[in-house]
């Protein structure tokens, strides 16, 4: 939105929901704010606040992955200033599970913020193994809870988490008491039917609460783009048993790690067909490792095999879970597919199944390891060609459930980029929700509710923070366009020295060039660069005295314009001036 | 495939269909070869060349779009070192039909190879405008051809274009009779029931080709990972029909600006609703005068309003076709997204229809197109919530039909990934091509046919040429590695200046960086690495003679470890003397 046309400026036109209607009347008794930090127009960096005058609840602490443009970046984590300068009423950090887009930034925030962390088992069990790679952190004070507890936290909250399905096991929703009544927030749902564990969503808290009076319901938004229910996550295992009964050879199976299920239902196969399963790649043998030894996988022993192992063992007796379903570089599954893994070789007719979701922008690099396990002679088989995978977020029937089992007052759809949030309050309106009770919030705009009004109220200070290595937010807009520049053109260095008590130049220029032009051909381009140079030297050496600031803008222009002309490339001129 | 074991050089076995087959039987009788250029494990740059002993024939001569890593690469074109090698056997280039994956790298490859160009109306006419931009070229003889024409190409072919159906207008097949037999190459195609302008794909040509006896079928991979028909052209014209109906105000239509059809049915789609149509986008208006002036668009007078007018009418009776589906930051849509567009802006309620597939590796900018969209109150509607864009590839059914009617003896997929090739293979197999007659060929691979034989024959040279501005294969891998590493952490460069004569240090050493740290908050690590210089040139200068590599790659060392263990970062590190 760079230019501001007289038409923008008339009020309540360019949004359809609560969105635009600031100040609006407040009711009486006591209050209750929320403040989403991350996960509000966009998909990740999930991070809610919860706050009366007394407290503050942190729901989830979320990382989200670079774009395609913050070349150089690891991850990105919410600008979570509020937090700090708050940090007296903080309460505790809920964990709704143990994904890094919930749970990726507590590490950073932690460092800042001393405060319980709230979670299930599970969840709390990954915390842990993640905050081993920060050993530099304070104590911390992790407390465990479980579906239906009922937590007091500080004056103003209890909270009672409820079970949710989703694509990682011990995940739950909140339904929060506050002074001013009761938020459900549902973290990251499906409502499956069938859950590998029997463990339904908990149907009836959410049903209790609705009956109690819901005053707000905050719910994820990821998949409301899609019509009908997700599959559950049952039927993959009904996909995997048939594809197993093909396999003439070796199967290998890759999926996120943290999908617990999912492997469960990987093993439960192999088992059918008397096969023994490995593990290899270090998060998905940290996972097994954890999830066995905390109780949400059990097999009979012997099941799992060392590695080292399938050897020994005849290829039609085997299977193998893998990482790598998003065709990282380094990953087993990326190994096996370049002929690279050190212990395992993929043979023809041995079958691969990738068994995840393509996250956007990892296309390419997963269909690179699909087309070479192909070439090496493998069946792949992918969530193109099969129903390998089912996802974890709610489509719009269920949506439309949660919507109708808890009936809030109140509604705001979290967990999703702009349009998502658009057709969540859509879908809302269609369930009955008013449309002037539905808002649809930016990260860091507070809405205020009492028991029967809602606002937008004073944003707070939000955005991103960029982690690339041991910086964390020290990469801004500056470095970023540098590194675009570079990257797009590449660079040329022009070198001159001076003499510091003549000021003269006594030296011939010198001009260095990376990520620009092949060097050894570019004779010819640089010879004639190197005359556009000493004419610049030449002119302004004629002057009594040499300003450094001119020179070098006169060297930047002359050869930006030269550079451009000749291979119509922009590359970063650098002109430096060194006094002897 | 970085090792190699033993068992990799099994033959025979890492393969599923004849590829690794080298020089097998070869039959008696006129011979001619196959020898995909491009297309041939990569959906892109498609170039296939025919041959005999006397004469080549060139169909298509495409580009590609550089992957991720390509940084600041525009396009890819085909290596075609073997064409311009044997330059005087090339009888002509025919053109499929005129999307850039078929006719982009041909001003590349007239540049340097003279013959004549065929192709139909609308293709030449793209590829006239395509021209115009590289005015240095030749002159090029141009020849119309039309489906069903006979044309004889040298002494050894006789070429009947014959017509399919595809995402642009005027695309054909060849059918094409060799000294050993009939070729038959698909192009793109789809078997589209219903076409928009009445032609389907030439059913009868292909059933009597067919019937006099195919050697060899090529065809069209793209979607061969759908089951079942790709849906009609003509269905989108009806949804299109069905969303205007509701539409409030100003409707905008984002496609590409090739699709003729679509556009078609969108402007008729205008009439129907009594609203008139304005042009937007370079590419689009271009296309539209055009097709226009060909005769592939004919609406009564006044349907078309030039843009500045549409201010004037009420916006009930407006469509503005636009170019942007990708979400290109230049175009008008992406202008319109962010209120940048000089002439229009959108409003509430405005509709915007992206009836477009999203380009795999687009969809971030794209998603934030639709997103501002949202945020200015538009209604969007896009693929993935509608039904507004159909495929112009040939799904499973479809690819069998082809199959069924050809029968050919021999079979190679082309116009995909491997995974495409292979799956397309497979799918030859079950309408009863004999597995050891179909060939998943590599780009360069020569297959050599007699009138009953086919084998592997010796390879030719192929690959990538990397277009940068203007510079054609000037970029490569040094430079590209280069623009990688200083995408990922910018650079630091040290200078230090040294006495000619005295072989002495006669300055402070400088650094200078970018892209690897925000300068301004870097004090404390810039002092350090400058202590670290200081340092190795003190140890450096201790000695007799300065040795300018060996003090270099010590800076280098130094630098590289100091940075990584400060920053987890590193950047490239480019030491620098200059004597003066």
């Amino acid at each position: 939105m760079e230019k501001q046309s007289s038409e923008k400026k008339r009020p309540n036109r360019n949004r359809r929901y609560s969105k635009a209607k600031k100040r609006g009347h407040q009711g009486s008794g006591p209050r209750v704010s929320v403040i989403p930090l991350g996960g509000c127009g966009e998909i990740g960096k999930n991070m809610m606040a919860i706050e009366t005058e007394k407290d503050i609840l942190v729901i989830d602490a979320g990382l989200m992955f670079p774009n395609e443009e913050m070349f150089g970046v690891d991850i990105i984590i919410p600008d979570f200033t509020y937090l700090k300068k708050n940090a007296s009423h903080i309460r505790g950090i809920f964990l709704t599970h143990g994904h890094e887009d919930h749970i990726g930034a507590l590490p950073y925030v932690l460092a800042q913020i001393k405060c319980p962390v709230y979670g299930t088992k599970l969840t709390l069990g990954l915390v842990k193994n993640k905050l081993l790679e920060h050993p530099n952190l304070p104590p911390i004070e992790f407390i465990q809870i479980n579906p239906r507890d009922k937590i007091k936290i500080g004056t103003s909250f209890t909270v009672e988490p409820y079970r949710v399905s989703h694509s990682i096991v011990d995940g739950v929703g909140l339904g929060i008491h506050t002074p001013a009544g009761i938020i459900v927030h549902t973290g990251d749902f499906k409502i499956d039917q069938t859950p590998v564990d029997g463990e339904t969503i908990d149907f009836h808290k959410l049903a209790e609460l609705g009956n109690s009076g819901v005053l707000l319901l905050m719910s994820d938004s990821t998949n409301v783009e899609r019509s009908g229910y997700s599959r559950s996550e049952k039927e993959v295992g009904g996909y995997l048993d048939e594809i197993f009964s093909e396999a003439k050879r070796r199967i290998m199976v890759t999926t996120f790690a943290s999908n617990v299920h999912r492997i469960k239902q990987v093993v439960e196969a192999a088992i059918n067909h008397k096969r023994k399963v490995a593990v290899t790649g270090m998060s998905m043998n940290r996972t097994v490792e954890m999830a066995t030894k905390l109780g949400y996988l059990d097999f009979p022993e012997g099941t799992i095999i060392p590695f080292e192992d399938i050897k020994k063992m005849p290829a039609k007796k085997v299977v193998v879970i893998t990482t790598g379903s998003q065709g990282e570089p380094m990953s087993a599954l990326s190994r096996l597919a370049t002929n690279s893994h050190r212990q395992l070789k993929i043979q023809p007719q041995d079958m691969v199944i990738i068994s995840a979701r393509v996250i956007p922008g990892n296309e390419a690099a997963i269909g690179r390891t699909i087309n070479n396990l192909f070439k090496l002679g493998a069946e792949v088989i992918y969530e193109k060609v099969s129903e390998v995978h089912v996802s974890g977020h709610a489509s719009q029937e269920e949506l439309k459930l949660m919507l109708n089992l808890v009936h809030p007052r109140f509604f705001v759809p979290i967990h999703g980029e702009y349009r998502h949030l658009v057709h969540h309050a859509q879908l809302a309106e269609k369930v009955n929700v008013l449309k002037e009770n539905i808002f649809i919030l930016d990260n860091g705009q507070r809405l205020e509710l009492t028991k029967d009004t809602a606002r937008i109220g004073r944003s707070v200070q939000t955005g991103i923070i960029m982690v690339d290595g041991k910086g964390v937010g020290d990469v801004g807009s500056v470095v970023l366009r540098d590194r675009q520049h570079l990257a797009q053109d590449g660079m040329v260095i022009i070198i001159l020295a001076i003499e510091k008590s003549s000021g003269k130049f006594i030296s011939e220029p010198e001009i260095i060039s990376r990520g620009f032009v092949y060097l050894r051909h570019a004779d010819e381009l640089m010879t004639e660069a190197m005359a556009k140079v000493t004419t610049v030297v030449a002119e302004s050496s004629k002057k009594a005295s040499i300003d450094h600031g001119a020179i070098k803008s006169d060297l930047r222009d002359t050869l930006r314009k030269f550079f451009y002309a000749k291979t119509e490339r922009s590359p970063m001129v650098l002109p430096v001036i060194i006094e002897v």
